[in-house]
């Protein structure tokens, strides 16, 4: 990563590398929320599936958007983003999602999981940084605040009845 | 693939069993090439940037969307469909798209080779699907009709001058 | 049916007659469809109200799409469609729907029972206009594509828990 | 009608009753003033087709409207509304309207003739309601009040040359 | 209430007297069923979060909306309207609800009870302005067609299973 | 008026008779509402111009909406309405509106002149139609809360300061 | 008409009269067409009653956008403008409408009589203000145009069978 | 037609050959439907000018969304599609049209003979491309059931009366 | 062409006649226009070849929509328009454009070619109408003003480089 | 506040404890800002009615969205939020507003001393929040930016004339 | 200016120069009206801030749009428009506005002033683009007639009380 | 800058000062940054121009909102903002833009440079900030993320081929 390029970052080169990897980072995790949300929103059944079925469409969207803007922001800094299907693979935080039919509190409680554990790696890269770039620490806050929310809304339904 | 799950499928055994693989398959090139898409639209340099750039969103909408209806449609027809990160990296038949920052008319000419390969692929599924199952022939007939206007496209950048 | 009338037919005799039958039955079937949708829609009752509800009009809406496409195919192939309530009543092949306030698991129950019957008799219907009007075959694959998704994610409130 | 059921009602036995009757005949109605209306939409011919095509789908569009508008207030005084093709085959009070192509004039003479008939039994029930419910009232009125204007406007193309 | 003011009433004293505590009284009660609605919305937590956080949205809307028609209202017929914090839990007629996380279906219970016990305040009401003002309950009999179609979808929820 | 017309009216001749003065005067005190109200629009000048001018044109959008809603209203109770340049000239209850340019504080006496007179009027034919047509009723209620809304809020500028 | 006003003009005094009294005349020569082509649009019955009901209303559509660019161009040059019933009443180039009832050939015919009469005075002021001021012939130009268009299509429906 | 072009194409040689001359002959057709639609929409006089009109227009941007499809069809499979005046005057399968002013009853019935004829060209064209091109196939599909939707609704104004 | 036919002309004979022949051979040239812009459109390749795709449709959009308008002025003034394609292919001002795919920089320099064309003759055409119809010759400069755009932005893409 | 509740925090216990007295004491706040600018929107009269009033309801509209943006960040955060009418009531920061109809100017000073008080504890919350969640701090600035904007914009009304 | 470009233009030479230095001036007065009313926008104080504040906003947008068009009108005609900073601070001929806060009624007299000058700036272009291009005139007749709109207003302000 | 002014500050004096500088400095910035991306956008030639004459208008776009939301903040904070044409020429950052036509990669390559020093100028005031007011802070940020991301596309254009 951070090799010379065509861009020029307007950070200075130990700041470009740590928000880089930052970055590329958040894009990767991004990008496989993506996939397991779209892949349990296929896959989801049981008596609230129409529910579910909607609300991790909401998430795919705004999985998309983030990870478009981490990656142009990766860009921006000069350094190539990598989001291809083997890096995701290979590089992601994102827990492994079963294949097959999945029950609905089966896929509430993956969703609530996955978004637990991004939203660690979220906040250890918000304090990172924040010494090397706050435009980029204000874009991985705003995605926090997203995703905290929405893991708000998931918890929810797995409490009491 | 293919195994006894909670939807009853509106197809018989044999002609569900190759109906299910043309659409896995499908759905596994189209996310890829989503992801190589978004991949080139965020790491083209060159003086047609700005145009490929855009270009490239046009292919990566097109491409969500047709993957949404054909995993749809595997569910529909009573089969699972899997489009995780590591079943995509595994099977798709995407060729592989280099990391790092791409010039533009290398850009083209792979967008350009993914398309031909893909809709070749596509081709034959649409053939083995006019025996087994005439609405996900329709779906398929759809899909190629408009990979194919934007294979056309694509070329056309790769004329003459 | 079929009678000598004033629109020409750009089939002839014997294909416009079989055709024609195949849009008359389809109609029926949809119109019965959405007044048994709407039936449901007011008088479902239980915790997934809110959802059976919504989804039920989701129906009712394509229902009416198709009805009025199909009636319009008739009378476009010089066939006179016919959808009054005596005509409905005596020839649909949707169920008996009970009257009164309705539990929200008999309704999901009741439009998946419906929904598989209705794609059975589509389905004899594609087959037999394959070889009478591909036009019409079209807008019948149309039909079946969007009635069994609909039946998949009715079906999929009725797995598991 | 008017069974013991899940919903309570704002009104005393005695008054949902009447209420719920009015709402009945009303809904059963309407259902088949938009199934006529629509049968009228596709088998009209003559020289006033066009005109006649569009002023129909307009009543139709306003009937399904008020038609769940006056279901959904049963539900609301809690007394489960039917408008199964049966129960409107039997009960409506829309005259009888002859299958088959049909002069646009005929059509028109025939709405006329329809809509003059639904608007005295429906100003019935306006008297009714006033003592029983003024916001199924209110509700009738609207709806008697959409049909006169229809009422006018196809009277006035019966008029003179 | 009812002072001498700087808008003149179109109804005489007596009549504007009794008309303006009718609305007043609704004033209070629609900002608090909003207040209260709001508090479940962001309160509610269990397996049906995501609807009754949505539906109760739908019912914050409603509640707003005919509130600031009540209060302008008042302000037409040349009396104050008073929905200041104090005044709200003064003399509201909304039960208590409780703090704290709610389950759903406790949720629900509470909505029912508040929405039944605002109707029969409100059909009072429409009583009373009878003689007053039939313009102001013209308003109130809109109100209550909203509230009583609210009311009986959420008992839905409560019936049966 | 009501003389033997083309049109059916829904009412008794008596009732049709009463119902349709109402309905001629008001249009007439509708269409030079919206005449004075354009003339006001054009002619205003001082401090408050741009407020005025805008606020007189929400004044005119109403007019000229309840003006179109009472005419067809008397078409459809099968009398033809009369709007005419000279009819309304002579027979409006609309104050005199001076001509030329018009101070804002003027016109803004005026127009609480001109609503107050209107809104009186429009009172007494609410009472001569309830025991005529209920249908008219309401939509003459309707435009009285609409003009007497914007009484107030014309009068409130006149407050005080 | 021109007196001394408020309003500063971009005019010398000698061209502002010409033009006001230009725009004057116009302005209610437009008011005038807008009110018949309302009464028209209510009164007219026959056959062709719906396709001559839409077409008057964009006639009125027509005439009151033109109505108030060319009062507010009169206030533009420092003139106060005049449509009040009375003036409308008095000086309008229009000819007589009859009341009551029409039909719907013989509104065509009056339609394209007053349009006749209205474009050939329009025409005269389009030469006369060629000298004092191109932007209310610009925009007199732009009415032209529009009414012309109009006389066109309304003859046209009055030619041969 | 057919020489190699810088478009590869998604079929064989013989199948592209085939499949290019049924587009460039609908693609001719569609155009000059277009022209001739335009001229008649410009031309047409009689009682009947302004629904025949808007019908027309209608009717035009059908036939131009699909002449832009057909020729886009064209050149994805590698062909250069040609819509030039001359090619047009010279190879259309359109009937002649008279110029001048045209009567609207003349208008309809040209209107449905040369729909008629251009359905009966496209259906054989249907036919070829069965064994040449589905993607292609499956637009013409969709084209004739625009189309003959079009000769349905033309027809239906000749009827009696 | 000017024969004597059914629409009245707000013009003089001598006026009309020379005003329809400016109006009649601008006609020709936007058909024809649009008809060349379309056929680049679809036959244009290399590198530039989106951009000069969407800049073409821009121009083929603008060329129908000013033909039609000139068509309906023709009309207007009592004159039948004719743009069937056998008139436009013999009396069309817009260069030969050859057939078969067409490389991006000739496509520009004809296109810069047949506006610069175009637009000598339509000014002709405006300084002939200057004494004939204000009315026309507004329309005329209008379409100049936005062609001679088109020329500019054309033509900027040749400079230099 | 914060007792254990049903929803993890993203933050150890004594961040979030000291965060959500900051998001507690806001909602209440906001709240009671939205009721008292309503209670304003009412009551005002004066010359400036017009722009108050309509200016005060943008600032119920930010209100209302900043309220709901705060009492869900507490919910994600694992808090309760409490916003009833007797908390409000009880806690808020808002200055009392008199009941009654209020003069232009006065309701003037009241929101400008409201904001004033609002901003000054809301920035000391701001730097409360640095330390314990910049994902609540970046909410917080993003609610001062807006108020502090309305904060002038009333404040410019005060100067001067 | 007017130097041999890239751009032909469809001007012979000294009309293309005359006609430049026009477009030129007003290309600067426009762009400085916008800093102007810009500068006003943020700076104004006083009881009437929110009525100017918005009303200059709309200067400000008809500023910007008028602009664009007469810069590219020059660049149309082949002549290189400039509106740097510094040229129009040099050339402009709007008059100084001064820095810091200003009262709404200075404010308001700065604008007439400024709106009288460049009009009569304005009215003198017209006059010499009368020879050289009615293209170009055509553009600054639509520029006036929107300049001298909003002069009306903003006199209007000043009038009387 | 900085007097005693109509408009208290939320900041105390010496946080008010420096926050202003910050302020001043960049509205000066982005408003000659419009005017300079404005006046590439009509003299840019070249064989990219559509493309780059596109883009800038992007960049005109933001530059424009940035500086609106930046002379507001300056108003907020108490301090009067000056954007007149005469301090943008005289305290600009932008580097001087040659006057005249200019080749497309000339000015893509004076774009680059002036965002890159404009970038530069503003991180240094998001540091100044950093202590005197976060709520300017953030929105020097949020202007940084936009302009960096046009800077990374402009220097897109200019790597490689």
């Amino acid at each position: 990563m951070a090799e010379k390029g065509p861009i020029t970052s307007p950070l200075a080169e130990a700041e470009r590398d740590i928000t880089a990897k930052s970055l590329q980072a958040t894009l990767v995790d991004l990008v496989d929320l993506h996939l397991v949300a779209k892949q349990a929103h296929w896959n989801v059944v049981g008596s609230d599936f129409r529910s579910v079925h909607l609300q991790l469409d909401e998430l795919v969207s705004n999985a998309r958007e983030f990870a478009d803007s981490v990656a142009e922001r990766a860009a921006t800094i000069g350094v190539s983003p990598d989001a291809r299907a083997g890096t995701v693979a290979e590089s992601s935080g994102v827990p492994e999602f079963d294949s097959g039919w999945r029950q609905d509190h089966d896929v509430i409680a993956a969703i609530v999981e996955t978004l637990g554990k991004l939203i660690r790696r979220l906040r250890a890269r918000i304090d990172e940084t924040d010494k090397t770039d706050l435009v980029t620490q204000d874009l991985l806050i705003s995605i926090a605040a997203k995703l905290e929310e929405a893991h708000w809304m998931w918890q929810a339904k797995l409490s009491g009845s």
